[in-house]
């Protein structure tokens, strides 16, 4: 089967419904996804923004905001915006790593994003982690420590340097075999319909 | 029949699939369309950028043509980026202003943008003006004087600022009747959705 690796950072917002949306349509599609959370942190530094620029630019936001609200509930999705915004997203990063090797990431990114955009709740909290791995079964003390492990911090590093390799410079983002780019939850299908194309 | 305002620069990429593929789909939804030329310039240099963010962020830019290209492919649009990017755009918008008030507006829009993204032509020249308004059966030099009178000029200003104060802040935009903005061509089907079921 073709794969598309599925760029996405905990902290953005159209992340969400890419990540809600993602399973279902590439069954459907016969294409494996491979789930590839990086940080847009450093990418958006490097382009000399501080913070998310929803922020930098207001009316961006305001209208971002809104168009996930009408978004989710389009999806049958709930939606509560995370205070504050964009929320530290390294904890939670380097745990779907660790969930990722373990089998259980792919529900655990899933359960970030619900609790963080549609419960608003801080993902920054280790707490809030710890509550979401429960809910899946998972014991948090080994598979936060893990987290914290030197192997997870560089893979995660790894990939972010990746992600900007291949001219990621927003999320979500999809990657075809064959380095097409397709950069947000719009370009999804489009992004799928590529892959299964080169099969 | 419930209206939706389509803002569109000429300057602005993905305005061109958007213009190319507004008129059908807007029948279909029995919504009609006020097509709004204006300026992006003044709402980009209010939050500080001297060019388009395509061109100040290079990753983004490489990734809007070829995505361009793709979406140009996808609709059997011709493709051709012009040089240099962004165009400038202020005779175009006054010259369809003209347009839409005597009946070839929208016809303007479309060969402007088939001119500029189809085939690279510099819609800055007035010659290229002059010769999409020949194409049309218009008769150029009329066209032309008053696209430069004080009442197109002040039309053209008094609709940047009513796209500013409506939240617009790229293009294109679709704003409906009840005030919801929609951002980009990927949301003209969101849009007419919305102004369908507000009739």
């Amino acid at each position: 089967m073709p794969t598309l690796s599925f760029f996405l950072e905990f902290a953005s917002t159209y992340s969400y419904p890419a990540a809600m949306r993602v399973a279902p349509l590439a069954a459907a599609a016969g294409v494996t996804v491979q789930w590839r959370p990086f940080l847009l942190g450093p990418i958006f530094r490097a382009q000399g923004w501080q913070t998310s620029p929803f922020n930098l630019y207001p009316a961006k936001g305001r209208y971002m905001w809104r168009d996930l609200e009408r978004l989710a509930a389009g999806l049958g999705l709930p939606f509560r915006a995370p205070d504050p915004f964009p929320q530290a997203s390294l904890t939670a990063a380097r745990t779907a790593l660790v969930g990722l090797d373990e089998g259980w990431g792919e529900d655990f990114c899933r359960a970030v994003y619900v609790a963080e955009f549609g419960e608003g709740r801080p993902i920054d909290d280790p707490q809030v982690i710890a509550d979401i791995l429960r809910g899946l079964g998972v014991e948090p003390t080994a598979a936060l420590a893990r987290a914290q492990s030197d192997e997870i911090k560089a893979r995660l590093r790894a990939e972010t340097d990746e992600a900007q390799r291949l001219g990621v410079f927003g999320a979500p983002s999809f990657v075809t075999d064959d380095g097409e780019l397709f950069w947000g939850n719009d370009r999804l299908e489009a992004a799928l319909a590529w892959a299964a194309r080169k099969q």
